[in-house]
């Protein structure tokens, strides 16, 4: 027998096994490829692997027997059952102590669930979030491994050794534990939902109120990049911007259907954050968004019948081009950062809830670079999060604070300027009000818990000092009417 | 052995089951009570029941000789856990083709676990949303029964007895299989968080834009309640709105706590509708809105931070009063329409997806009377899906059509005054947003599908027509930076 020359294996050679095989293998790690199908193994091997440090594994026996111990195995493989089922073809061949790594868009739950079951068999299993797409794949994407902490000295070196660089600093920390890399991973997309949806909002303004034509459009993307918003997702805007199809040398994205999927992680943390009670609501909208683009034939229907303000023809009402430009660019900016300071506050009630202790400034330096919401901005949130690890919100931060004051006045024309003209931005106008509700020391809530209390005997509390005679104890019920009983309702929740 | 008297029995006294009891006693039914803590069956009948036709059974054996056959048991018990419990003790004492019914507000996936399990030994289950609070409970509540169908012709007497009356009409009527009584009761009570949120954005705007007094708010809804709005929630909050502590004559509402809870069936209608992939939005948004509402001390820190306009002191920059509150009737009801229509949107997938049939016109009419969200407005709902069962959209239907059509001026104006002024309106912009996006042939929805393709291989469509030699097949893909590879994302979703 041979000894074994595998640093780390992977399954699954779809296009982010691939690159980041070969990523892996540029930084000098020897990479032992395997594929359900095994031709894949082969047709690798043979093109993009040859002459790398890659050995292909024909089954799971060949991939163990290639590996020195303890053993690391990455599966990059569709989340959800694909991912059980290699983990208990593993299972028979592993030693105590060997590593388990989950690399796929694995829900937390199911994380925290396989991180249980291993634990108890001696295994250490990570779930680690991988993020950049097929370039950051093979370039350097960002790494978000949580699970078992013991597997981390194991990993640390081959991890941040393929992941992204930021000044130097590697985009890949230790997270926390059991689910939290595959948690952060998801509040990421989450993320990268709402800074998607907020360059749509963006680019719908520009093209049916502004009426820019795609040059044009290009134009300010890339004039953004080079200021606050610089970003992956401004810069590819750009470069998408000025893609024409070659066939007619027409703009390519003025062809493309506008229907979004939405089945993934970015509704996941939605429906962490009603859970967690968090108002994440940039990244709800963000999803409803893609609903709403989704049910096209509908809206096309819809929009035979429905009255509003007309957008089309080529005359636009904007006087002033720059200020248009301007205030667009402060809305889009501010509401990231409200997006952000909502990832943020749900991160931190996750932690509680689910009693893990997470780094935020680690956080921040992970997304810095390698993903896809990669930009300029973070390393600012990596800076304030370092300055103060136990920030209360994002907002409270002075340069957030002073960027959010500079802002706010072009924030809200946009916002009002959209209403006006007819053009839906539901993520620009939750961040505002967000922004607005978040600074309201006292919203209307109160009228919600006197109806409460009107129609089902839901009792209230009473702002301090209010206390007397009438209005005591710590939940009060008020007989409203004079009719009906005085019977509050304690077990039936109507 | 005695003939059993009673027609129907009812488990957990608290006070929604006290005021139903009550009510089928009224309605000539002979009712048998039974509670776990004992001694409040005794103090029921020894007070409210006093006199009436009401049974006490001090053991589930008591309660079950009571009752004639086949035998119907109402529970009125806590959702969760209590519900199964007393189904289990239940159970040995029953016979085939008794009928059980959950009258509390249970999770529809619980419902229709029970009713498969139950249905397999058997007993006829059935999950029936019940709505209008004590109240609605005592003198007629909006009854939604769903589940085995065989139950409906046993209990169709009593529950459209007991439920309240619209024009003569039953507001009861059977709902369909399984958990679709539940289910629409949850999106109930989601459009009734809606119905809520969108009243108290309305009070802010009186409160702190207009700078009304809480006498002059409960004149505007008293004004209200006469016109389009007429609905028992504007009734109660002119009364709220009144309503002094009797300590000092001051109004209560003002030192009731800003602070409301959301762990229930809102949260659960968002969630599904995130699930369905159904643009819910504005209930989505009240939910949210009552999480950010819950951040009392947050609020209160971030409200000393933050900048924004002022809305402190008297001076109103409101000009014409009259103006203000007519627009903001409109971007009331304008949201209203809207928040119904997402509620029938998201029923109208939840019937394709879970199997059931469902009534549209009758679930109208159950809301319409008896229960929190009963308005004039429902009444004409109830019309139109008459008049067309399979109506696509309530807002294709011309009363709304034109409806939003005369409400939309008013509704722009005031969505940009507020955000303007800096009072946060999250459910009336989220509207208007939607009514946009929704009226929208195109959405740039195809920037974030072209996004997608550059950074994940994720593949797109193109518009009809737009087909070439360049951009040919179903899914395309298209290399955007002419590096990186030409592999699509075909298993793993990044």
């Amino acid at each position: 027998m041979v000894t074994p020359k595998g640093d780390i294996g992977l399954i699954g050679l779809a296009v982010m096994g691939q690159n980041l095989i070969l990523n892996a293998a540029d930084k000098g790690f020897t990479v032992v490829a395997y594929n359900r199908t095994v031709s894949k193994v082969d047709h690798f091997l043979d093109n993009e692997a040859k002459g790398k440090s890659i050995i292909g594994a024909h089954s799971i026996e060949d991939l163990i027997a290639n590996l020195k111990r303890p053993r690391r195995i990455i599966l990059l493989v569709k989340a959800g059952k694909p991912v059980d089922d290699f983990i208990n073809q593993l299972l028979p061949h592993l030693d105590q102590g060997d590593i388990v790594i989950d690399g796929g868009n694995s829900h937390f739950p199911d994380t925290n669930r396989r991180y249980e079951e291993l634990k108890q068999k001696g295994i250490l299993f990570v779930g680690s979030g991988v993020s950049g797409g097929e370039e950051g794949a093979r370039y350097g994407p960002s790494l978000m491994p949580g699970g078992h902490p013991d597997a981390w000295p194991h990993i640390k070196e081959i991890f941040q050794s393929i992941a992204a660089k930021s000044n130097g600093e590697p985009c890949c920390d230790w997270v926390g534990e059991a689910g939290a890399g595959h948690y952060v991973k998801m509040v990421h997309n989450g993320i990268e939902y709402g800074d998607m949806q907020l360059i749509c909002e963006a680019y719908d303004l520009m093209k049916r109120v502004g009426k820019f034509s795609n040059k044009e459009i290009g134009d300010v993307f890339s004039q953004w990049n080079k200021g606050v918003l610089d970003s992956f997702l401004i810069e590819i805007t750009r470069d998408i911007l000025y893609f024409n199809d070659p066939t007619d040398g027409k703009p390519l994205l003025e062809k493309i259907l506008d229907s979004a999927g939405q089945k993934g992680t970015g509704k996941w943390t939605a429906i962490n954050a009603l859970d967690l009670g968090m108002p994440v609501t940039l990244i709800g909208e963000a999803v409803f968004a893609r609903c709403l683009s989704a049910l096209k034939s509908e809206r096309v229907r819809a929009s035979g019948l429905l009255d509003g303000p007309v957008t089309e023809g080529n005359e636009s009402p904007i006087k002033d081009k720059k200020a248009f430009i301007d205030n667009l660019e402060q809305a889009l900016y501010a509401s990231k950062i409200i997006s952000y300071a909502q990832g943020f506050m749900v991160i931190r009630e996750a932690a509680k809830e689910y009693g893990w202790k997470l780094n935020n400034p680690a956080i921040a330096l992970m997304w810095r670079g390698g993903c896809i919401i990669r930009s300029v901005f973070l390393a600012e949130i990596t800076s304030a999060y370092r300055q103060n690890p136990d920030l209360e919100n994002l907002l409270f931060h002075p340069f957030f604070n002073e960027a959010i004051k500079k802002a706010q006045k072009g924030w809200r024309e946009t916002v009002a300027l959209a209403f006006t003209s007819g053009v839906p931005v539901p993520a620009f106008s939750t961040a505002l009000s967000f922004y607005d509700g978040y600074r309201s020391a006292r919203l209307p809530a109160n009228l919600l818990q006197a109806q409460r209390d009107y129609f089902g005997a839901h009792t209230f509390k009473v702002l301090p000092g209010q206390e007397n005679d009438y209005l005591k104890g710590d939940w009060i019920h008020v007989n409203w009417t004079g009719k009906g009983g005085n019977v509050s309702a304690s077990t039936y929740d109507a």
